[in-house]
């Protein structure tokens, strides 16, 4: 199988840099064509290696990529989740080759998508195609369900999920969108952190005002601004807005232990990112903080004038963008509450706000004691030589809690990429050997079900 | 007089519509051409109305027009100082007009420059045509000086003059770059406030990174630096930056008095510009926050991500634009050393901030006893029937200084503007009839000196 692999190694990149050329951004209204392109694409590579009854499925924004093969009688089924839609590729500039336009230099694949998650779930549709070539057959029953919204928060994901429990139904769903600790050192995640993503909007005047004039006698939309968004921690990093904690577990002995037997290299860390310094709340390591701990940060902040020089104006109005990352027994609406009531009590006096929700999704927990999972890690030791650690990821994909409660099927992400693959930042990237190995151990998983 | 300047009143309005179609906006580095059009352009109208020796006088970046008359033996000399230029017109979807294509509502002209200056400039002009019309020569000698640098700091203008005293000699120079203090209440101002206006950088990483990976353990760009734009003012409307306060004016009963005889109608203003409160520095008076104290605004903030939806990032670079009203002997390149002090001293672990001047201009105190400005008055209220107050005007007309300083002549701020014109602001515009009646006591003033 190794060998096969290695053989259509080229042909595979070549196919996936096609998918990659499609600008599939969920999140920008005018690339509504290139989402529904990516649809379009997924099904008929579905189609290509054999999957039967691929359909584009419509939703109210972008549409859902289904197909199975169901003829493996007696045999477990397992449902693959992904994503062909990406995050937006600003700022542009940054790019050392541009975002649409797939580059390989030094065994690794340069595009917006390569590791999230166009990459990580072709690697599915190759297996796939590398068992049925070996084969004739898959060793098990096989359901894809690809959506196109997962970077805004699968707004529609979940009710498809809710209204098709028994088309979905499986003994297992592997999702293919998270990473490994380093290169080398495969891990299966076994927590998810919740998000919830807001807009906060601040008015102080019909228009800006001359500052001359008015300067110093009447509200700043950005004075206004800043100062509630600088109220959101305090100085030991923590979140100050009341009763946001609530729900966190404890970080018992027992948890701190499993967190530190993720390695982290802060020095290398450090150098990657060109950071000078780790900074977060005071009394959790950087592994406890982005794994276990929530978060509160801002994301975008926008007001006034900002072209070359200056305008002497007091701004009317300014806006940010907010997101938290929840654990345990967070609700994000809850947190919505919270944070409501936070900023009405640090509204500074002649500004009104807005406050508007972007996403939002429950925190996840897995049993990485769960035979699907097991299975998955020894698949993995076969491939890469090293079994796998179970750490608990701080990034969120909203739709693991809707798998997990409809289908009360056991979810196992099988991550391929690296964290240092800048996933939504610029020069996002996929190590292609990992892709090849990837589709190996994808392979040996399948056949050991 | 009144009845020839009624007479021409349309073909003047026309003619001044020319040259507010041209976007002559100084700050922005692709309009260069059209800030040179703007200087051609009022050179041909100071030759038309007699005007010699007019010249239009390159720089480094935004030219200078010369013109003089010189043929009043043994009478005094007038220079009038005006500029072409204008601010950028941004957010231009809330102008009810385009900013360039200049519109008559209600005996008003909307457009980008018609108060601020170009109105204001072309009733100097004007005033000469009739004069001359009248009795074929000036009453006085008359030198104008018009730049195209004033909405940048006149970066230029202030060597120009320091090479130039004797060019530029005159026994007054007469600017009408103001405003009344309200319809039908004309004013001289008396003081002007200074000026420094400052970017500032914050850099936490080499890229955006991840929320769901980095997020709670790494330093946020935006965090940083509302942690900083927020530092600068207490709970009272205090700048906190220290030693800010050294050389501004104690608050005397006399200038308490003076800055109190200048009426204002608070719940006018809010009302006219949308203000639900005031804000400002607390135990000082409106009046007194715009016209005598100095001031800290932040213009503009950007960093993150800025569209449609959510971006889970932890940004890595914002900015802001900030600049400060300064008086008394606050001096700006003092004051720019202590706002980097208080920048660095307030920077979070992680941040590393650049700081740049974009402009500074000091303050201006003028007697309002002097000759020269008391027979502005006189002919003000020859024509409008109402004496001038004298007020301290909160705005900043960078070259007053260099003018009083290099020219040792008094600076006569003969306005013609109204405080509701929204100068720097969308749906700038200028009152026609102040337009006509400028022109009027424009020429009533030369006569009389």
């Amino acid at each position: 199988m190794k060998r096969n692999i290695a053989l259509h190694k080229d042909d595979f990149i070549k196919e996936l840099q096609e998918f990659l050329k499609i600008p599939s951004i969920s999140a920008l209204a005018d690339h509504q064509s290139d989402v529904q392109a990516g649809a379009e694409w997924v099904k008929e590579a579905l189609e290509e290696v054999g999957m039967e009854h691929v359909e584009v499925i419509p939703t109210d924004e972008h549409p859902i990529v289904y197909g199975d093969w169901l003829h493996a009688k007696g045999k477990p089924t397992v449902l693959v989740y992904g994503h062909y839609d990406v995050q937006p590729a600003d700022p542009l500039e940054l790019w050392e080759t541009p975002p649409f336009e797939p580059t390989v230099r030094d065994d690794k694949l340069f595009a917006r998508g390569a590791t999230d998650d166009k990459g990580q779930l072709f690697i599915h549709i190759k297996a796939v195609q590398m068992l049925m070539a070996e084969y004739g057959e898959l060793p098990v029953n096989v359901k894809f369900c690809i959506e196109g919204e997962e970077e805004i928060a699968s707004p529609h994901l979940g009710p498809f999920i809710e209204a098709n429990g028994e088309k979905l139904a499986a003994d297992a769903v592997v999702i293919s969108d998270t990473s490994f600790i380093e290169k080398g050192q495969p891990a299966i995640c076994t927590s998810l952190r919740g998000a919830l993503a807001l807009e906060v909007g601040v008015k102080t005047a019909d228009a800006d005002l001359h500052s001359g004039l008015y300067g110093g006698g009447v509200p700043n939309a950005i004075h206004a601004l800043v100062h509630m968004l600088d109220s959101f921690h305090d100085e030991q990093g923590r979140i100050t807005v009341d009763g946001f904690y609530e729900g966190v577990p404890e970080l018992t002995e027992s948890l701190k232990h499993e967190v530190a037997a993720i390695p982290f290299d802060e020095a290398k860390t450090k150098q990657e990112l060109g950071l000078t310094a780790l900074h977060g709340e005071e009394g959790f390591t950087f592994k406890e903080q982005t794994g276990v701990r929530p978060t509160l940060e801002i994301n975008g902040v926008t007001g006034g004038f900002q072209g070359e020089g200056i305008k002497t104006i007091v701004p009317s109005e300014a806006r940010a963008k907010i997101s938290c990352r929840l654990v345990g027994d967070q609700d994000p609406g809850h947190i919505y509450q919270l944070i409501d009531a936070h900023l009405e009590e640090h509204k500074p006096v002649g500004a009104t706000t807005t406050l508007n929700q972007l996403i939002q999704a429950k925190p996840v927990s897995l049993d990485s004691e769960d035979p699907m999972i097991q299975r998955a890690a020894d698949a993995y030791e076969r491939v890469y030589g090293v079994r796998p650690l179970f750490p608990k990821e701080g990034g969120s994909i909203p739709i693991v809690e809707d798998f997990t409660r409809v289908l009360q099927a056991p979810v196992v992400l099988m991550g391929f990429g690296l964290p240092s693959e800048n996933l939504h930042a610029p020069n996002e990237h996929f190590h292609l050997d990992n892709f090849t190995q990837g589709i190996e151990t994808v392979c040996d998983y399948l056949r050991s079900l």
